[in-house]
């Protein structure tokens, strides 16, 4: 490989850190506020995500107002309460006591959409797929995300909400997707494993399980290949 | 914030280097085999992706087998031919000139799926999204996208393929959702701007026409906030 599109092992170990390290911030928000060059550094590393056609098909709501991030929440609240309906006994137990978001204790709340009409990328790539606008909206998202952990800042992804009215409530225009709603902040730590784990709603799967060779359902490599 | 969970200033240059220097990797492949110690830890970092009520929807398919991917190969090749019949003028001619995949040129290609009937998760963050299963699968891709640049590996996406007929071709079960098909490999070199902009096909958008401040349509923010 030509020396310059090599990493340092330290600028390679950066990339797995975020992607390691990188938590779903619910409890742990510091009021200290993000400057607006740091906000902006991670606004531009989601806008360089990769998206098909090149469409960049997002927009990037920046929420700190406060009535507005308390309407939000309200929203919240009701839809975590119905959605508790779902379970019962240990499960709801465990259900009752999770924190699943930050909207009020995070200074940023950021509401990030698709325009699966925007006309940029004049189609390519799309005909098979329509959904790929949203995936590469997505693909901001996590952009955005990993470069939040590489300046200490944490993300909390919120979708347990009526997307509806929260569209109402932002002004969304209603051919838009709203595809996350994130709250984000600096944060007093950042657990070692993630949340949903450590408190026994979910265990992390055997990647090996995860893997096929060739076709669905092989998971060991062919012999002497 | 505590020591420990800040970058140092290298490890965060090659979060913004991975982010930056990614591409959509098509003409560049090298067959250099990829070790499977390599392909393990980008496949581990997909794997640690955030997922909505970590359910870890994901599959991934190793593709290395030639017959596989010339039989993948062929239905891209019909899928561009009839997408084509949408452009016309400079736009046909652009688009007949694109290199839009290197299926066979990668030495190995890798399918990922998503479930969206897994148990795992029981549901959490799901009820009001559905589609949030797909979007995990989603940041599992852009894990795996900055893994490999950050290990000189060069991930193409190709979107335009008939995927009733991948699903068959790879046996997935038909209740899957294939998210993506990623051809891996090392490349001879990584293009400094994407080629969809260098060859005129699409510009990239100013990152402020799509940041909102508070609700929809505010492009500035407040005076004496």
């Amino acid at each position: 490989m030509p020396h310059d599109h090599t990493f340092t092992e330290e600028e390679r170990r950066g990339v797995y850190r975020a992607i390691y390290e990188r938590r779903d911030v619910r409890s742990e928000f510091l009021p200290t506020p993000v400057p607006d060059d740091v906000l902006c550094r991670i606004l531009d590393a989601a806008h360089h995500a990769p998206s098909v056609g090149f469409m960049q098909p997002w927009d990037f709501l920046v929420i700190r107002d406060k009535a507005v991030r308390q309407a939000v929440h309200a929203n919240f609240v009701r839809a975590k309460n119905k959605a508790a309906e779902l379970y019962e006994g240990e499960k709801r137990s465990i259900y009752d006591n999770l924190k699943l978001e930050g909207i009020l204790d995070a200074p940023v709340n950021v509401c990030v959409t698709c325009d699966s009409n925007r006309s940029k990328g004049s189609g390519l790539g799309r005909q098979t797929d329509p959904a790929t606008g949203l995936y590469s909206t997505v693909c901001a998202i996590q952009n955005l995300w990993l470069a939040a952990r590489a300046e200490s800042l944490g993300v909390g992804w919120v979708s347990i909400m009526d997307l509806d009215e929260l569209k109402a409530t932002l002004a969304v225009p209603p051919h838009l997707t709203i595809v996350a709603y994130l709250c984000v902040g600096y944060t007093s730590a950042f657990h070692s494993q993630p949340e949903l784990e450590a408190s026994g709603w979910e265990s992390r799967e055997q990647l090996a399980k995860l893997i096929h060779f060739e076709t669905w359902g092989r998971h060991q490599e062919e012999q002497g290949r």
